[in-house]
């Protein structure tokens, strides 16, 4: 019988050895009753997924066909729901996992926000869009808890420090049992990755009730029935005279419909459309209708940016499992064909491209999941830990400061490297998926044969929760603002990897460093470019201004120049930071150190690559789209280039 | 009115200044009448081509998403064709197109071939795969009268330099006629790259015919009249003692079927079913069943691998110019896209990371152009000037051994570029056409929007004719054989590159030259594992047989320590191979310079990592493979690599 868990012996490390589960556990079981240790919590953990494991592989991935071959249809105004995935949700909701994280008190497992990412892994390789659908119940109802515990309707009881009431109880009960899911309507037909441009309005009554209205498009399991909408509050406008337009935005709950006791409908919210995909077929995406329909603000007005970035960051880390679950299903399928397939006397597996393809994906699929799964445990970390310092430390039980210092040190942490998964995980889900289909030959662009439905699933990764693009530019502004604010302490850590990458006698340590050092010199060349422009920009203006200038900065105006190696600099970003873990837990567990060495074998000609682009490309297409930089520098870099390559010339190559 | 020919001002280039007209029109032109210059030629090309854009833009670019939606049935026994493609051909049989190439005496248009490939991008824009049904009427027609010219079963009036019969004439003009169309049928289920495997089976009976049995897979437009099969010819073996089993393949002409007056149809060889695939959809894969089929035997038994490469390579290229063109409607609906989307304020081609796409699709569409076009000139040149070596030089008119050394020649240069061409088109044809997705963000997932049928089709691309990991062995093979076999040459070349990358003024041509060398270092560093792997050979050998061991090469034996990085070398090939076209028109054509320093600007770093890779990774994967690799040397690698990173580190850098 086969278990996508049991069969899966890095998805098997996490569980046993990879993470620190005393620091998780002693933060999720506040009572302190259920489980006397950590490891009887692990066991439960590890029941759970393993239960998963085996729903994905016998009940979803045989099926993964026939959900993409039944579309979703819109009839009457309501989305017709092919009956395989009937059958399939409602075997999760008997199996009750829907309230997989929610509390005890609730009725839910109490189970961390880990455990939840590490089942969305496992049921993604049976099927992605099952899991994105899944992932629309458990994690709206989170969702809900979160925002009710930031905006302080949520009670808790000290003593136990259990949760006794939250605003949205009504709400998560109906979800958790399986009755109701939700949705997070952002895109509307102007205004997609650009939050500043949407227009829909909310609008409040003399009494004080919000009323929603405008259209979202493009709105995942956008057919259920509660929606966090995120509308501009009436009076704000759209790309406002603070530039961005994000200050007007609001973060609504929306009710799209009540059925009565007889099962009649009455719908607030209406769909117009179900798209026709190109994958992921069992996840519906619509277009939801807001005509002054009834709705309640979550926080403060203004807010809505702010709240809605707090659940992105939660669901890009999501996504990232997703993805690293479809890699998986397309490595296996891989790895089964080329075993099998004959050619020139061999079975393909033995031919050294097939089995370089093979190697790369195993080896990517392990690396991102080390770096996926350190966000995910500092993010739940650090939520977790933000919501005791609001709720259970005022009475001065544990000092206030040094927790939310701690807080913000793990929110940091997660938020730099979320933009680094959200983008590699997709971006190598296609790769790996488009490699599938190539391993095929032939057979690979039947639909027979189930490798093409895994790249057209493959593909909404790249464009959902916000782009590559702009998961890149995102890393490069974070990376480049926080030199800018602090430069030294980047040139110190500068030295610090250089003294590492000649020093150092473990030679994967070296290499580590060396990728780290990759990217800072690509920040260095960037920052340059930049400080190039700046300074070209001081021309006129009296020397009493330039410290202002020169200590004002602005992404969307000063760091234009980089923008373009924004998607290069991520890729140095991403294998440095997945090298780095993979440093640590090879110190930790020496049997790991395996996969650091195929790891940033792998990576550092790439990163070396990438830093290479950097330096020696894009004056002229920068030139072209009119953005400043002193012409000299620019002009310099060829030579430079020219220089430098002379030095990597050969002599001492590997002859 | 929108027009593929005029449009595009890199395709008239060609036409306008970019070929040796008058050599091809001297080859082609032979009777001497119809034109009395190059140029009215050339005029009645540029006609052909205008004609061809105007049709393509107008008659199939509007109903590519009814093409695609619309897919082939297998309904008693025959493919039925969807209603919009049967308007199509039916127009280009009106237009006369399918005789494009054939010679005028035959009543075609006598253009030479690479019109027909310039018009067959123009087509593939369009629709990729109704270019490539379209491609199995002329393309079939061309082969069955090359074929004849070549098994020496046509004549010639030496006079006018006319064809006046070949054995095929009937066929060829059924074919021009626009009454049927043909295919090539090589895959088997058990065999397809791998020929060495093929299993169906040709007998001859008593008076000499042939009959053909055995089951042929994903043969594209097999729902057609004429196959031309390969075959094993009884008694050879799959696999055979020779190595490869393909001395006992032969090439057959098979009728599928004959209609009788009344339009009766009797089948030779049935349908079995049609593939349902990812794209591609208006073009038929059918699974085609020979049951003591008759048939002809196309030259002599046993030179049906070589009879099927000779089709092969034209196929290839051809093959590259349909990817060239799916490249086109990918880039312009790109751009389009772009010029109007509206982000953060401004259109999204004046994003960075977005202009950076259009500007490499623009750039590379381009470079590749430039290469195809200059191998379909060499092999068409090639293939009819041994036609003429054949037919019209036996009365000594001409010196039969110059021209024979010229056919080599133009032979060689094509051959060797054309496993680059499949190769690099169908590699950027999924590139470019996953990032016109991307461009489009959650429009590009829906169907609606056409961007992701590009993608689909184009997957296509890299499979048949031969895998992109076919293209890279066939490409590595040929180049390491090269240099096994006259290493004083190529160290020679060496050499000049060198001065040339160090000496020349022109930056542009340093850098070609640079490219070209990396390429060669890259040579070098697999050769010479492959020689360490040959030496370690020689042990316990006497001495007396080393010369026999070093000088005897067999690329399977031989060569699979390189094989690993096939791909990666294919790159750098095809990268160089582009630069040096483009430097050669920037020499004739100043104004094609800025496409060289484009073209060249992104190839150097992308050259430079494929070497550093092929440099530093693999050699744990080789091991793993039990590959032999005297481990000393590859212990070495990873210390030298560091070396030369040291060296390549920055305080040079440009900072």
């Amino acid at each position: 019988m086969s278990n996508f868990f049991l069969d899966n012996d890095d998805l098997r490390f996490y569980v046993d050895h990879g993470i620190d589960w005393d620091a998780l556990v002693g933060e999720v079981e506040t009572d302190g009753d259920t489980f006397s240790e950590t490891s009887e919590a692990t066991d439960f953990y590890r029941d759970i997924l393993e239960l998963m494991g085996e729903f994905s592989a016998s009940e979803i991935a045989p099926h993964a066909a026939e959900i993409d071959r039944e579309e979703m249809r819109l009839v009457d105004g309501e989305v017709v729901v092919p009956p395989r995935l009937t059958t399939i949700f409602e075997k999760i909701r008997e199996m009750e996992l829907h309230g997989m994280c929610l509390p005890r008190e609730m009725g839910g497992m109490n189970c961390p926000l880990l455990v939840y990412v590490l089942a969305a892994e496992i049921l993604a390789r049976g099927d992605v869009s099952v899991m994105t659908h899944h992932g629309f119940y458990g994690g709206i109802a989170m969702a809900l808890m979160t925002y009710s515990a930031l905006e302080g309707s949520t009670e808790f009881d000290p003593e136990t420090m259990t949760l006794t009431h939250s605003r949205f109880s009504r709400e998560i009960a109906e979800i958790m049992r399986g009755d109701a899911w939700g949705s997070m309507d952002i895109t509307e037909p102007d205004a997609g990755s650009d939050m500043g441009a949407l227009r829909s309005i909310a609008e409040q009554d003399d009494e004080g009730n919000w009323f929603l209205s405008g259209q979202k498009i493009f709105i995942t399991s956008g057919h259920g029935k509660y929606h966090i909408v995120i509308c501009r509050t009436a009076g704000s406008k759209a790309d406002d005279e603070r530039g961005d337009g994000l200050d007007g935005l609001s973060l609504f709950l929306a009710e799209a419909y009540r059925d009565d006791e007889s099962g009649q409908r009455t719908r607030f919210a209406t769909l117009e459309r179900v798209e026709e995909k190109l994958g992921h077929h069992g996840s519906a995406t619509v277009t939801v209708n807001f005509d002054r329909t009834p709705a309640r603000l979550i926080g403060e007005v203004g807010e809505g940016f702010k709240m809605m970035l707090l659940l992105m960051n939660n669901a890009r880390i999501a996504v990232g499992f997703e993805a690293i679950g479809l890699c998986e299903a397309a490595a296996a399928q891989a790895r089964e064909y080329a075993s099998v397939r004959q050619s020139m006397g061999k079975t393909i597996d033995r031919h050294e491209i097939i089995a370089d393809y093979l190697d790369e994906m195993d080896t990517d699929i392990r690396g991102i999941r080390a770096l996926a799964v350190k966000a995910a445990f500092n993010e739940e970390l650090s939520n977790r830990r933000r919501i005791r310092a609001r709720y259970l430390t005022a009475d001065g039980s544990e000092p206030q400061a040094q927790l939310e210092a701690e807080v913000s040190e793990l929110q940091w942490k997660s938020r730099k490297v979320t933009p680094l998964i959200k983008f590699i995980s997709a971006e190598k889900a296609v790769e790996i998926s488009r490699r599938t289909v190539q391993i095929h030959g032939g057979s690979g662009y039947m639909t027979e044969y189930g490798a093409e439905k895994l790249l057209r699933d493959a593909m909404v990764l790249p464009i959902y929760e916000g782009t590559s693009q702009i998961q890149a530019l995102m890393a490069t502004k974070d990376n480049l603002l926080g030199i800018a604010r602090d430069p030294m302490e980047f040139l110190r850590s500068m030295v610090s990897q250089q003294v590492t990458s000649r020093i150092v006698s473990d030679p994967l340590a070296r290499r580590t460093a060396r990728i780290r050092r990759f990217a800072q010199e690509a920040q260095v060349n960037l920052m340059l470019r930049i400080l190039g422009a700046k300074v070209s920009g001081l021309r006129g203006k009296p020397a009493s201004q330039w410290k202002a200038v020169l200590s004002d900065w602005d992404p969307k105006r000063d760091f234009s120049p980089a923008l373009l190696h924004a998607e290069r600099l991520t890729w140095i970003l991403a294998d440095a930071a997945i090298c780095e873990e993979l440093q640590l837990q090879a110190h930790a567990h020496p049997h790991r150190r395996e996969l650091l060495a195929r790891y940033s074998e792998r990576a550092e000609p790439r990163a070396r690559q990438m830093l290479d682009t950097i330096r020696t490309t894009g004056a002229r297409l920068l030139s072209h789209l009119g953005r400043s930089a002193p012409s000299g520098q620019l002009g310099e870099v060829p030579n430079q280039t020219e220089a430098r390559r002379d030095a990597l010339e050969p002599a001492a190559a590997a002859r």
